[in-house]
């Protein structure tokens, strides 16, 4: 189980083995990554890397979202790579907590830009990049996280090297080398969680992984056994690594098949309440005003993280599993809007919160809640959450992702372009180059 | 003993606190490493980053050393600290094997060529970038490199990241905040040892300080709490660290006049025959041609790890003591030159070291050697090493410094370039900027 193996199986994957079904998932996987760059592309993080970018320099090479400005493909990854980690609220694969797509959809993105490439070799290297970071991922998991490295970011490089390495066109030898130099710049200590630099990580790592993979083509060396050996990446960064995962079963199944999209941008054991309470008023035609008391039945963690009563912003909000149901009944579902600080303290929000009791129940799973209201004349409308949208065993739906893609998107850049981005990408397999896409991610 | 007391000290520690000493050192570690950087900026390792530099851009504001070419501070910064460490031949702090300059040198330097600044503040700003260094690996060795980190990458960052900040007059909240940045992007695997990715290790960490300060410049956020917090970079890549080694004694002693240098281009535990040879050669006036037999009392060690006794080419010649024993007799010294693949193969060399016998003796230190002639007319000459040149009891002394730049230098620059560097380097700390120093670098 060695890393020669493992480039070899890149190397040697044609076009044919990826599936409908892998493809289908990239391009649910690239939508929800790009509603979620674009979203975050005004942040005054990417401010500030832009004002660095243009102390340093770089050749005019391929986009920065939502920005009037090309930069050099190393920098125009790292940015965008970062624009979609911003809001924490990036796709995931359940099992390593890595968020897949942050550090490798804006490497295929930026070469398929500045080569020309299409949609479909774009799509490809995307799907085998991530199927290589999450088979590094489950290599180094649980100890490689717990011991503290961000995984997203520490294991991210390996994902854009490979995909780079797939659009140049790399042999099995140059992209070993690339893992190599991948390998030797892990990026991402948990420490930084809270703070800008936790969305530099994928950024970073996705520019690290790229460069690799240029400069691997350029014929730099590095170690041919760079995860396996004693003192290579899976024993320096964690303990008994499962090195089997590297290559067992290689193109059995797409990675890519089992990610998963946040489908509300706050703490995912809430999740199930905001589920709940937006069936609640579809299904029940629950009005606010006539509501005299919320009653939540939860899994006991969700008190114990998200347990505050009277959050005072959208930050605070987003552990509150009071605000959350409240507004959600308001306001039909929890996009951003419903976590802006404004809304948090409006009146009626505030005051339908008050109403809300939560329950623990051991025999209630993480992904489920029941959740109810009671009416002033005393009737009882109740939702019982089996799996909670977006769960492993409730993927969201395509209508679930455009809405959170136009929800994201919304105020960077017009609805209508939003709309045609959302058939830009679900028709991206047949895309000559990247150019329509592009143009509608501009402002 | 807290990142947060750390960036205090930095900040707070005004020029004349830097000791005469210090400043001494300083140039010397300098000239060390301005002359390992110019020997291998002809590499053909440099050749591909230049490469990939004119691919992806970057603004001209910092030489490339050796080459008619200017980039963007961070690559500037990469690939002259890449060339440093490419002949493994630069400093050590022998108490951690970190080599200090590689990752920080290059950083002040490309600041202050491009914000025109004096040699004094330079100066300054590299014995702080390695105090800090330096510290952090006294907190993290030996354990961080036992597990399999190649120290001078991995720690480099954060010297970079101080030096930088010193340069650009960071505050100590900004330089706490680039030091966060620096300790979530460690960069070096001992994995790649033998390829060309071991020197990129401190070019990038160069890289990495450099935009971890610039970025905390601009106000990019990160922990407050990087080296200690429980998912900091401490106690993330090492066992047990070491923490008061972080402040205490700040200012008592700089660091820097401990760095050591190397003074042949081989495995440290030859040095002590080398030194030994040359002795011989000097004081006892032999002439090669009527030695009959050359008597070698080494270290166990020596024979372990450079036990090659017919070397076939120039990097096995440098694990070698064989090679190194009769090459020294011949030419007076062990330079460059005695490793080139040619002189590995020469007859002369070829026929000597065939009279080499070498024999381990555990009372014999690691520094220290017996070596002895025998002439074909039965008399024999002997000389006992008992600190060999460059260790910690017997540095090298300013000539032997020069002579190692001389060597090193020779074929990149002209011997006059060498010697006014030489001149520049030692009254840099009076230069009122860097030109006339850059202009002898030029080929």
């Amino acid at each position: 189980m060695t890393t020669l193996e493992l480039a070899g199986l890149v190397t040697d994957t044609s076009p044919r083995e990826i599936t409908a079904e892998a493809m289908t998932a990239a391009k649910r996987s690239f939508l929800n990554w790009l509603g979620v760059a674009l979203g975050a592309a005004q942040h005054p993080l990417i401010d500030k890397l832009l004002e660095h970018t243009a102390a340093v320099g770089g050749a005019p090479q391929a986009s920065v979202l939502a920005r009037a400005t090309k930069t050099d493909l190393l920098t125009a990854a790292m940015i965008n790579g970062t624009a979609s980690h911003i809001f924490d609220y990036d796709d995931t694969f359940l099992d390593t907590i890595l968020h897949p797509s942050a550090p490798v959809a804006p490497v295929v993105l930026a070469l398929a830009e500045w080569h020309g490439l299409g949609g479909r070799a774009m799509l490809e290297a995307f799907i085998i990049g991530v199927e290589v970071e999450q088979r590094i991922a489950q290599v180094v998991y649980p100890s490689h996280y717990d011991r503290g490295w961000h995984i997203t970011g520490s294991v991210g490089g390996f994902g854009a090297a490979t995909a780079a390495a797939r659009m140049m066109g790399l042999n099995a030898e140059q992209l070993v080398m690339a893992l190599g130099m991948a390998a030797t710049q892990p990026v991402g200590l948990r420490e930084m969680f809270g703070t800008h630099t936790k969305p530099l990580h994928p950024g970073i790592a996705a520019a690290n992984g790229l460069r690799s993979a240029m400069l691997a083509a350029l014929g730099v060396t590095s170690s041919t056994r760079s995860i396996e050996a004693p003192r290579g990446f899976a024993q320096v960064t964690s303990e008994q690594p499962k090195l089997e995962r590297l290559i067992r079963g290689w193109g059995q199944s797409w990675r890519i098949t089992a990610n998963s999209y946040k489908p509300f941008p706050c703490g995912v054991v809430i999740h199930p309440i905001i589920d709940g309470m937006a069936r609640l008023r579809a299904e029940h035609g629950i009005d606010p005003t006539e509501v005299s008391a919320i009653e939540l039945a939860v899994h006991p963690l969700v008190l114990e993280l998200t347990g505050k009563t009277a959050p005072r912003d959208g930050l605070e909000a987003k552990f509150s599993a009071y605000h959350c149901a409240a507004v959600t009944l308001l306001d039909g579902w929890a996009g951003l809007a419903q976590f802006r600080d404004e809304r948090v303290n409006s009146p009626d929000v505030i005051q339908l919160r008050q109403l809300v009791r939560a329950t623990p129940d051991p025999a209630i799973a993480e992904d489920q809640a029941r959740v109810a209201v009671v009416r002033h004349d005393g009737t009882r409308a109740e939702v019982w959450v089996e799996h909670c949208i977006g769960s492993k065993d409730n993927p969201m739906t395509d209508d679930q992702l455009d809405r959170k893609f136009m929800d994201v998107t919304s105020g960077v850049i017009s609805p209508s372009s939003a709309t045609a981005l959302i058939g830009a990408v679900r028709s991206l397999d047949e895309a000559p180059d990247l150019a329509t896409l592009l143009a509608l991610t501009r402002p």
